[in-house]
């Protein structure tokens, strides 16, 4: 295994950890990143929740959802999401599938979800909502499946960043792990914020200027990292840290 | 002691205790699992904190909510809820009573409790509310004390998996421990969407369809259980999920 | 000291973690416990934390708020509170003046603090709210400072149970500490309840009858102790409960 | 190194960890105290998250920005933010930048942060809000990051305590750092206060005769340091308490 991929998993661990730590996943949710060399490859961990997630429980994946490596123990349905997603977004790096609460409302009204502040301006200003009952009617479990239903779901997100999935939760794309994991903490804050300032009145939002600027940030400089090193810290990954 | 027997206890302690760490119970609450051979026949922990709860705490109840071994303590009152709610449906296995702060409105207000989000779809469409005052006045303490009542919570229950107990909290039913701890851990969240999402205007439920497609999955697969171990790691209970 | 003595301070360190780790106190709030024999006295700690009081900072005061034993350290301004309550109200044994946030809007609106849950039946329909302005001018600091305004606050506290005060807090009286800890607890939530459902339009409360029924019951009986006794273990309290 | 300017220092670290235990920071957010005796310099961590800044992250500064001594690593850009505040403020000894998101409603809509509990009563009447799109346009990043925005900032903060910052955070300035955490602590409570009474109607604020009492308050006396002691405490700074 090259250092890149190895650094890679480890890094994936820390995402799993990470996430559980901050409450944006909790028994459910998973992350992935694509390979570092083989643009046709993802990883990702088998079905277990994100919080004990270990190296050995990483999985490699094709973009039709197969398995090609380290492939004990029960594969996540959710698969077909990041696959399909990394098949039609070669500009994606890494991706995470959730359902924190604070984004609920977004996905089952027609209130959209937008950024109010500064820290998830990379978010982009148009959150789609994809409702699965669309295409493959309503009388499905709310699950993606299979990769028809993941391949719907990335149309749906087209150019954007995330996407909204009805009752079900979000998707998070990035340009690297860190990346993913930085905005997927601050949108359920910004969630919570037009919540909050709802009964207020009208607000005021980011604009898209300022939009274009915090995506113009290099999302691996110094400030955009300095969040992942914490959070690894407080959820007890020091030694994953360390090369 | 039969193999059966003793794994139901051990289930019903880390459920007391993943309940309690999760925020579903916190001093009160009470968790119940039929006999695995004996219909007329289920555990229930002596009136203790669920958090504190231990293998020596579990006392064995029949369906009039009598005592019948391991007797040692105060008995809770909730019994007779118990009891009622496994006399009239022989297809309940497990049935919690809390009071999660977060379903509390529901039960005092006209706004129903109706699945959001897809981790609750198998709660059903219908939750009835119950008011003790109903039938038996309105100078009772709101606590559930003879089996009288608890036949007429349990007739009010009817068919569906939930019930809401005004003023007081709700009733949790299911087909396993897993089955009802997964559901429990969810209905607040359902709750918290529904309160967050109300001033935004109409929302958009999960539909017959999807309910009828969330309770045709095995409560027992792999998707619907890894929730427990997980939890069950969280709250301390490494030892008792072993053999 | 006599025994019962000892074990009235131990209560009352106990009691004052309980709150810190339960959240209903951060840094600041006071309880206190009326002398378990002499009627004309009442214990509270010296002016720090809840949270870390040990027994040697607890004080024995008068009905004055004059310090009798043990004065080493600063005292609470706020003993003047609690020393007009105890003069006013004989059937009082425990004290807690404290900020909570959650019952801080009832303080400031027109929405009266009324009971909707069971587990706060026993505070009574009425929660009277005391505005130091009215009688001491609005230009204090909204603490209660000297013996003439606590006896103003101790009668608009009349015969209820609790007092909000503007911008401020409450207090809620008991006649144990672990009725007051108890009652404490829920109060929040009860009020969270409040604000989570007024979206939803009318509400129906606890009725008189109830709040009878819940007043009825024995503070000391063991199904209002077991949170006690949960909460002093979670708070460390362990040594503290044995005699 | 002087012993004032020792304990400045020690004191720096410990208001970083407490405001990252107490939440009111996570990865970001920046506070600094001005040098004990060299009113054109102060002390301010380099850009890494409050929680693990230890004293030798902490750097000093003069009033442009630049560092002078210990300046390892990276800067924050926000030393903008504190060299201008301290450069038109010369009453202002500490200041904190952060984003903690129960303050930001009141960054992006009409309605304005006025004090409802005593809590807060220091910290004024009037909270300003500063966007910085008002004079450096719509195309920023949103954060401050030259000496002539933070001057901009510094003028709408004027001679107020308290500057809310459009989509961003705020800051808060104090006569020592105890006074700026302190009073950093409660705001955010204040602003959860307003958003859950608004749906009550009219609330009634702290009056400005009250605001002046509390100003009054020596913000070294007992009363208001022991919040600090037990907040450090809590959040393990025990060994940098001691002299």
């Amino acid at each position: 295994m090259s250092d890149a991929v190895t650094r890679a998993i480890k890094d994936l661990v820390i995402a799993n950890r990470i996430l559980a730590h901050e409450g944006i996943v909790d028994a459910f949710g998973d992350i992935s990143v694509r390979h570092p060399s083989d643009r046709t490859r993802f990883f990702l961990a088998r079905a277990i929740s994100p919080g004990v997630v270990m190296i050995d429980d990483i999985i490699e994946f094709g973009l039709d959802g197969a398995a090609h490596r380290n492939a004990a123990g029960p594969l996540s349905a959710e698969r077909f999401i990041h696959a399909a997603v990394y098949e039609a977004r070669p500009d994606v790096k890494a991706l995470l599938h959730a359902s924190p609460e604070d984004i609920l409302p977004f996905g089952i009204t027609k209130t959209p979800l937008r950024p109010m502040i500064g820290s998830v301006g990379d978010m982009g200003l148009h959150v789609p909502v994809w409702d699965i009952a669309d295409k493959f009617g309503d009388r499905t479990d709310l699950t993606v499946s299979t990769l028809e239903q993941g391949r719907d779901l990335a149309r749906c997100l087209g150019p954007n960043r995330v996407a909204l999935i009805r009752g079900e939760g979000f998707i998070v794309t990035g340009r690297s792990l860190n990346d993913v994991v930085r905005l997927s903490a601050y949108i359920p804050r910004n969630g919570r914020t037009i919540v909050a300032t709802t009964p207020f009145g009208p607000m005021l939002g980011i604009s898209a200027g300022e939009v274009a600027a915090r995506l113009a940030i290099d999302p691996e400089s110094n400030a955009m990292r300095r969040g992942w090193e914490y959070w690894a810290r407080q959820a007890g990954c020091d030694e994953l840290l360390a090369d």
